[in-house]
């Protein structure tokens, strides 16, 4: 079984750029399942149903959220019916939407679970006892993929650790750069640290880093905007047991458009 | 001019692995100039004498500092005598040591710049101000290195973009994962998000992982120890015009031992 | 019924003083209950059972703690048995101690709850779920008092007014000033943002003032020691009705050593 | 001299019970100056022109601000020209409007500095080398306020203790809540914690109580409004030697309409 976890989706760049890459990419390596971080594809903070339509008329299959997932209220209008969005399953109880989906790839259930860090984030539940807690309710299923959201690099390898051998993949979100740690924990859990996103290479996290760098500078507010020019799709692809879920291989995939070389 | 820079080195595991693949490396790439990250090299947290002493034996040229600098007392005693230390130059005036030196490589001057972030750290100088005044003080250095030790993937990356064509390289350390962002920006700067760490593979930021987890599940205290096990040296090389000091390349080098395979 | 709560005892300065004042507010205001927090008894950080015994021995019948509950490991080999003694409830299952105890007085149950907040703190559990569950298990107890830890005003207010009518007195600690906030809420709940500190007047939370200075200053680390010179101590005076538990009163109690007047 | 300082000031109501109450405050204590912080007086966040001259008309002379400061747009408009206006002098060089001022109450002058604390706040430079900066261009005036709006207390204690001697006045802003640690520091400073605030007494901070507890609990993104009812007045009165500049004496003022009272 073959999974594509694609990075946190910035604004229309991000959303356009899936819709061009992802068609070559179902062909070239056919993965079973393609799941993303839509937390930022409503013009970088949230997600819209229009972005949502977008993703999933792409080949998108599920998408997961973060920090971001409030952020533009029409998600409150869609979160609770669409059983292919989830958001961090440990906000608190009786938070809209769900944490976990389940669905059937290659006659097979797969549990998608997406977790939030609380390191310089916000006070949320425990998400190391959330997440023992929805394993627990589904011990049949042994392919289990697991988008950590989290600031810190720290909080994303323990996740990756504690799952290990319980989980077939545990990705981290939230930091948009990608990490070059990709590889299968000896428990046979798929692991990095963050997958990177999909969106303006030559802004700060698809951001207009003119706007950032000021903000930096002078600690007054100002307006993100995202931003324009090239664009790039950072994702991993997984490949796991179809009996067993352990995974056996995990790459980086990374495609970009052509970028000004250094003058 | 080539240059290899080395992320956080950890603790006597990490020291002992520089002096055993440094050597090699040296030969195979023949770097111009050897500049690690040496803040965790004193049992994870700070620098001692000693440790100082191995690296240098064993091939590193100029040590650069971060949060932990100062948490092994014995750094007092020699930072404000060895010009091959640095630690970040953002922390006020009348703090021990210095933020930059300048060494000569191949017959030209080069200055290396320590500076940390401020999100999620500590309440120093503006980093960017700071760069500005030390390259203002050094009109005719054109190859200039600098360290941006920083937790948020946004803050290293405006530093990036903000010296982009004023400094030949512009690294990220303190995260200890090694991002896989690595490139030459438009105006010829090299710039890396994170470099990585050299020290233990299978703990978390080179820290025992049971201790790591289990804090971040019971809230409460604990000792933090280098983890053991196989190691990871993670460093980038560079590239720079000898006469005008814009990199030409950036590469990352990563070494490990055999870890055991998935079961 | 009676009750006086005193607020953060700081190190031998506070206990010591704890022993000299409080005798004397015993005989005039004649408390059924005296209730103090002990994080901070043992030189500052955590409580010893030396430090608890004095407490207990001065006429404090009950202690609750903080985010420094764990700072001296001795406590680790007595809060699991001592019932006098609790530490914030929101600390994850599984955590020694307890999160709240029952004691009688006036031959009725009263329950004394200990939170702590989540804004600039640890991550722990929700404390308004916590203390919702825990009053869930005691519905027949009306006499029930709230210490919630925490750093900032409005999570503190917020804990007060959720509970306003349902709790007898909700204080505030954790900041060590007192707060001229006392009232009580219209629901009948006696509250204040902060009840203050036992300790060292003239030192900065009752540690030594030039090395809180320094620290600010230079934001290198230092070793904080719990200041000298003149005391003072902080507590409030709740009634409360035997028969309903709502509160009558609040008044806060401050006496202080003599301090040098200005020149 | 006799000098006022009013709390922050939030939103409408707060602006409103200024002009109910100051001028009999006036006419009571006949203070020779009036300085009032304003971070919050357009509705919650920021400050208007239309707010401002509210101020001005209802006998305030001198406006500070915060970390709201910049929160609503039309402060850009008038802050660098209107002298009676100023916001924290360590935000860096090249912000808009200044840190402090000086007016001439009874022939002589007196400066008045905004100072903004860092802990759990931006990154702005450093408060305590700021204001010796500051103090040390204006060597011949002995009357001197400083506003320090910080989060933490041990900040703004540090701040007090830091200018014991040096300045008249320390107030601490930003919390909301008055502290009942008003006094006279041994070197002839005036010092308090926090000041507290001017608005809404039932809300949280002046906010809406509702929709803070929520917040807390569900940790969802919430618009804040002012809150509705009964309001309250937070100043301290100051006397100062007119020769010296030292204080002789700090009370807090506190005026509240009526609230219904616990049934
Ligand atoms: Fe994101
Ligand atoms: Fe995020
Ligand atoms: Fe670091
Ligand atoms: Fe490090
Ligand atoms: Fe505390
Ligand atoms: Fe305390
Ligand atoms: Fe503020
Ligand atoms: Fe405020």
């Amino acid at each position: 079984m073959k999974l594509l976890f694609i990075g946190d989706i910035v604004g229309v760049p991000g959303c356009q750029y899936v819709r061009e890459v992802l068609p070559g990419l179902l062909r070239a390596f056919n993965p079973d399942l393609v799941v993303a971080n839509a937390e930022n594809a409503a013009n970088g903070k949230g997600l819209t149903r229009k972005a949502a339509e977008q993703l999933f008329d792409a080949g998108v299959e599920i998408l997961t959220l973060g920090n971001h997932a409030w952020d533009h209220k029409d998600i409150f209008t869609f979160i609770d019916e669409d059983r292919r969005i989830i958001r961090p399953a440990n906000y608190p109880e009786g938070t809209p939407g769900s944490g976990y989906t389940v669905c059937t790839v290659r006659s097979r259930p797969v549990l998608i679970v997406n977790l939030m860090g609380r390191t310089f984030m916000q006070s949320l539940d425990c998400p190391f006892r959330e997440v023992d807690r929805i394993l627990a309710l589904h011990p049949h299923i042994h392919h289990i993929v697991v988008d950590m959201h989290a600031e810190t690099t720290s909080e994303k390898l323990a996740m990756g650790w504690y799952l290990d051998g319980r989980a077939s993949l545990v990705v981290g979100t939230h930091t948009h750069v990608p990490t070059a740690d990709e590889r299968v924990l000896p428990g046979g859990t798929a692991y990095i640290t963050d997958v990177g996103m999909v969106g303006p290479s030559d802004g700060i996290l698809g951001i207009d880093r003119e706007t950032v760098i000021r903000r930096f500078i002078t600690q007054l507010p100002s307006k993100f905007a995202v931003a324009n020019g090239p664009r790039q799709f950072c994702a991993v692809l997984v490949e796991l047991d179809d009996a067993t879920g352990r995974a056996r291989s995990i790459e980086r995939v990374y495609i970009a458009e052509q970028t000004p070389a250094p003058g």
